[in-house]
């Protein structure tokens, strides 16, 4: 069997493995480049689907579906391929669900979560203190952040013991965990954590869907277009699906590359896959230890989406705005859901089982998930929630060549002594994927970053001429886009915490005031209106 | 080319792998068994080899070397094989290194560790919780221990800089955690821990030379000889070499296990390689998911074991026995010596460099590694450290089809959520290895107690008229040895308990007492009186 000759063989059509062929290609037309993918579609954690709807059938992702304005290097690439976004749906009252099956369900309509006077408090008192720790950390490496050592030994969920003072704002946590990581805060590095946030620009970029947050903006017709444009760019030809890379081995001259049924020599590979996925290649030489010790504790969030559809948003006309936020005390399946209404107006909810819930309702029957999705639709939104015309759900555990989603996280202790192999070369093997970004680390703007920086590097081997002066010593000094996040976090911070510390004060202020009872509805005022303060000024609106 | 059928393949020539074929074929001659392994050698993390010694040549363990009187499946193996142990050598003076390079050595011959008077108090009370918190472990269910989602949610390093008063006892603790382990306090479930130690019947046990501790014996001739034993009693052309698993694939009627020039059927399979090593198999059908979630966050610790013969055991002459404890504070690339004079009376000694300073040591020349253990040596024993006959050493983590020792350990968040699934078997396929042991996990008693289990599980899916009543119903209830650690470690605890809280109590007595500066010789005199008193209670001599 003589094997395939290419330049560069790309691990992974995904949007990071996608977007660096798309780049390579764009520099050097003349690079004969191979996309390897071992799922039978192209777009890796993102995929949409048609499902029926109010108006026949309609299209939703199932994977990654939110962009945000600060995400640069997703929004330029929508921009190139043509795509539009429109804004998540987000007017009216939210539900909040905490403290127990039988406790009060709120609703709220401003900025701030309803929690009691004590929970809001002490939020605002943790979330300085993380935004503040976040300002610190250096994203591009972690292991120079002020007080790494101690921040990367203990677990998120040891900080939140330490920190909060409420058990409302502890479960809180918990969902925040969930929803954004699918993982409990007990399963990752605090530092991890940290790094995370700072690559987004803070701690609530990460929970909110307002102008610069992480569930801003939706594509329309789905995010999986964006891997599906590339594919054509990049030539259909060139990428192989059903394809799944068994072993890369490195001599003086070649890289060779296996497939199940195919083997083929290149110059340079760039590995995309989850680093759980790129684990299990076999590699000769073997990688360095770092790396593999690295891989051995990066474990994978789990996540069951799923989306209703419904005749009418029935939600928007009783008020609410189709976000409910619920802790895992309450029985509720989900974490979190919201408006899904296509921009052809099919009515539609989305929301998430994820972390530690979903590998309990992961193992149960399809009808027994959506029955207790639906009986807390109903105890949230109405009994309308029961008359849906269509309900799919997505377990991203159980997706071949995925096994997991949104992201790996780290666990501790790993941050401050295997981090550098994270990104660094393994002689022709290059390392790209969401995990490996610096600016919206684990989102799609992140596999695009990463993607490219990835193309760069290989360029520099390959093809210097290809490059200017400044991608040159950016891959040189392994520099690409450093300081950016760190300047943006930075930013962000010195905002945040000004307003939050003068909420702080009038919060407290207010409180010290309203000896009675009835000083309560004053109290609530004076909070919205600092909490609105605090947001304009962070966001710059 | 038509596949070989054999009746049950196991993965892995180790300890485990090799006890469990032994005892697959003593209850069943006509099993036709294979086992399949990637190096070129049995005995797994077990290596003995020759070195230049002051009498000529002799032999060495390179990996697992000692035995306890309380592993009793491993005793029993020696016993039934044929082979001697010997108790390790610990008379004399052991130097205490800690607190920076410029910080005083000091030395003690006791059983008291050379802590300050405040570090000893710390550590006394140290042990003590720790002590307590292992006797209420569940080791067969460790999410049934009591606040197990708490301790699961802390690191081991989280809980020592809550519990620990004194940086010389956290210091310490970070030794212990390197020697035993192989691994930081900072990248380990605190529950992990508990579990640990527990399996082995308390701290203390993992820390001592002394009777029923886990460096109490050492076996003559080496303990590879166990796999080579087993291994001829097994077959030697049933043991295949170089022949490393890469995908099990099962359907209705057989498993399918591949390596990359043969293809074998079976009717059930026993991987015995260590999770990090089993999670890189290629499963059909896949792995439950909380399978696959477990083994993306098993973490092997890195040991770099040195062996330093020489022609007289001179530091026996000037009153010393060998051992060494050193912080990572101090410089000293190791953090533990001993004697290792063999049987014959070549005289030698032992060190392990391991955890974060194994990863830092592990990239430098060999020779750069030697000189700074040779520095240490002549500080802490003197200059006759330096006329060494051989120095020889083995990292374990460049050793193929290993990649790390002595164990994988948890990181945060596991054993409440992914636990269950380590020991659960896979359709044809059953799990072994010492990571799967519920006594003296870790350890090579461990390794044959799981191959054990294995085993048995196998015959009662086979051929379950080869057990017995009991052993069926130990398989059924997957209860094997249940109890068994547990008790043992709440017997113990009771012992420590009690005695560690009178030698608390008599240390803040004699403090109390002791106002004047040559009042300290008694308050150390009657320390150790105490602590004789203690280990005397706790191993019943």
């Amino acid at each position: 069997m003589t094997a395939e000759i290419w330049d560069v063989i790309i691990v992974g059509a995904g949007l990071s493995g996608l977007s660096a062929a798309h780049l390579l290609r764009k520099r050097n037309a003349k690079f004969k480049i191979l996309v390897l993918e071992g799922k039978d579609r192209v777009g890796g954690r993102t995929v949409s689907a048609e499902i029926p709807a109010a108006n026949g059938v309609d299209r939703w992702d199932f994977g990654g579906q939110w962009v945000g304005s600060t995400q640069t290097h997703i929004l330029e690439l929508i921009r190139e391929l043509g795509l539009e976004t429109y804004a998540q749906f987000n007017i009216g009252k939210k539900v909040h669900h905490m403290g127990g099956p039988g406790s009060k369900v709120r609703t709220y309509s401003t900025i701030i979560p309803a929690l009691s006077l004590m929970g809001l408090m002490d939020m605002t008192q943790l979330l300085w203190k993380i935004d503040r720790l976040c300002a610190t950390v250096c994203v591009q490496e972690p292991s120079m952040t002020p007080g790494a050592v101690e921040l990367d030994s203990m677990t998120l969920q040891s900080y939140i013991e330490k920190q909060a003072w409420t058990t409302e704002l502890k479960e809180e946590m918990g969902v925040c965990s969930r929803s954004v990581l699918g993982m409990e805060p007990s399963q990752m590095s605090f530092l991890f954590f940290l790094m995370y946030a700072a690559a987004a620009g803070g701690v609530m970029p990460l929970l909110e869907s307002t102008p610069g947050c992480a569930q801003e903006l939706k594509i329309k017709g789905g995010t999986q277009q964006l891997s599906q444009c590339l594919a054509e760019h990049v030539g259909l030809k060139n990428v192989r699906l059903g394809s799944a890379v068994t072993a890369i081995w490195q001599d003086a001259e070649w890289a060779r590359v296996t497939t199940t049924t195919n083997t083929f020599l290149c110059r340079a590979v760039i590995v995309t896959c989850p680093p759980h996925l790129a684990a299990k290649i076999q590699y000769q030489p073997a990688l360095p230890n770092q790396r593999e010790f690295l891989t051995q504790n990066m474990p994978v969030g789990h996540m069951i989406k799923f989306i209703l559809t419904y005749q009418t948003a029935f939600w928007r006309e009783k008020g609410f705005s189709g976000e409910i936020v619920a802790g895992s005390s309450t029985g509720c399946p989900f974490c979190v859901t919201f408006d899904a209404t296509s921009p052809s107006g099919n009515a539609a909810l989305v929301g998430f089982i994820a972390g530690q819930q979903a590998s309990q309702w992961s193992s149960k029957e399809s009808g027994e998930r959506r029955e207790a999705v639906l009986s807390s639709l109903v105890k949230y939104l109405g009994p309308e929630a029961a008359s849906f015309i269509h309900y799919e759900e997505k377990d991203w555990a159980k997706e071949e060549y995925s096994g997991g989603c949104p992201v790996n996280v780290m666990a501790p202790g790993l941050l401050t002594y295997y981090h550098p192999s994270l990104r660094k070369p393994c002689g022709r093997i290059h390392w790209a994927g969401t995990e490996t970004a610096t600016m919206w680390c684990g989102y799609m703007s992140g596999a695009v970053q990463a993607g490219q920086r990835a193309s760069l590097e290989v360029l520099a081997e390959l093809c210097p001429m290809n490059l200017t002066q400044e991608e040159q010593e950016a891959v040189q000094h392994n520099h690409t886009a450093k300081g950016g996040a760190k300047q943006t976090s930075k930013l962000r911070h010195l905002c945040t915490s000004k307003a939050v510390v003068i909420a702080t004060l009038a919060i407290s202020a207010a409180v010290l005031l309203a000896k009675k009872q009835n000083a309560m509805f004053k109290i609530k005022a004076c909070v919205t209106n600092v909490f609105t303060a605090t947001r304009h000024t962070t966001f710059g609106l």
